[in-house]
């Protein structure tokens, strides 16, 4: 690539959230960046579009950098639809989603804003990436995410991404020299056992709070689970065509 | 089976739509039935579920059948969520989700809070079927759809549900004779080509509608449009592995 990528930066904590902040600026060490990205968090929006509202969308600055920004009032998915069909001039040589404040491995991939920006950029036709770091604080220490983070653009920019495929990559929360390596992974198979924490309003009304524990039901290594669990960066490639297509056969011996 | 299965009704158009209460009807004639489902539209929810706010969910009657109703303020996943953690005594032998008011086919199983509902279910252990009628008007007619959701659904507790697989059902807007009957499919390679139409508030803000046409890249005759655009209901076989397990050996030859 000769001139320097247009790369779109977006996310589900909100434009000013840290881990975004630390993106933005490893980016434009890279390339052109434009990030267009959601005015308020939408942590848990999975691939949430908004058909039933309008949607705003302002540039603004946040900070001194080169980046030219766009607040948007939609969900992660919106934002990448309204930056590659409305916004950008041409289409992004790149989009990165992230850097999320919290896991996005496992099943995860399926609930997550971050990770749905990446797959709306890929159903798009644009090579897509999202990046989480496994520490839910606001102020959490991006220092080693963003060296790898770095590492992994540069390869992606190198080599062809798979086509139809983006990547999850979620980062253990350790410091640089503790960080064994990066693993190209499967999604672990596990998910969230959910309790509802029941209460009652000033007003006498009872409500409900999601909460859960998430179970691994899988004993694999070569998950992204086992990965973090072990000290590595998981890699997974994620496909959005979401047929289970060993079960057509199956499906066929039905009397219907 | 012998005792009477107990049926998880749930949508995205809200629990008072047309189209759930179709889908209601008939599972009275099959089992004991819970609806746990949207107080309001949720098209386009995606797998969105709620994490920064409470939830509320009360018991209702809607009409006078024999099914138990709750009416939740989530998301579709969240109302599965719900009914299996925290409403419900024992996991349900089936999940339905629909029927849709419109088409969810090809890319849009990614958007639609319908199949979401459904994906939820599989994920909590719960065989699920997902149905779309491809008609979004309010007053749809529900005749023929009712007849083939039956029909399925009967096959479907006769068969063993295939693990960690929800079917997605298309049916196309035809009377019952013109339909050519059931196709199991996969997922047809397509996208949205949004448009942004923007316009101005009357206090001089600009804002944007979400628009755009559907673009069916693929021309296999095995895909659910092709199905759909040929007089036959569509079944798809949805998984919620989204890892690309064909892309793990071409990613392992970057030099990470």
């Amino acid at each position: 690539m000769k001139e320097r990528p247009l790369i779109l930066v977006t996310n589900d904590d909100g434009i000013t959230a840290p881990g975004i902040r630390a993106l933005i600026e490893v980016m434009n060490e890279i390339g052109d960046v434009f990030v267009v990205a959601p005015d308020s968090p939408q942590s848990g929006m999975g691939h949430a579009i908004t058909v039933d509202n309008v949607l705003h969308c302002n540039s603004i600055t946040v900070d001194d950098g080169p980046q030219i920004e766009y607040s948007c009032s939609g969900t992660p998915a919106d934002c990448v639809k309204m930056a590659v069909n409305e916004i950008l001039n041409r289409k992004p040589d790149l989009c990165v989603s992230g850097i999320n404040h919290g896991s996005n491995s496992s099943i995860n991939v399926i609930y997550s804003g971050t990770m749905s920006a990446a797959v709306e950029a890929g159903i798009e036709g644009v090579p897509a990436i999202g990046f989480s770091l496994l520490d839910f604080k606001w102020h959490a220490d991006f220092t080693a995410a963003k060296k790898i983070v770095k590492q992994i653009v540069l390869s992606a920019l190198q080599n062809k991404m798979p086509e139809d495929t983006v990547l999850n990559v979620n980062i253990p929360n350790l410091p640089e020299d503790q960080i064994r390596g990066i693993k190209v992974c499967r999604q672990a198979n596990g998910n969230w056992k959910e309790t509802f924490d029941k209460r009652t309003s000033p007003f006498g009304k009872e409500y409900y709070w999601l909460s859960g524990e998430f179970v691994n039901k899988d004993r694999g290594e070569d998950t992204d689970l086992w990965a973090l669990e072990n000290g590595y960066v998981s890699m997974v490639p994620v496909q959005f065509d979401m047929t289970a297509h060993h079960m057509i056969q199956k499906l066929n011996t039905w009397d219907l």
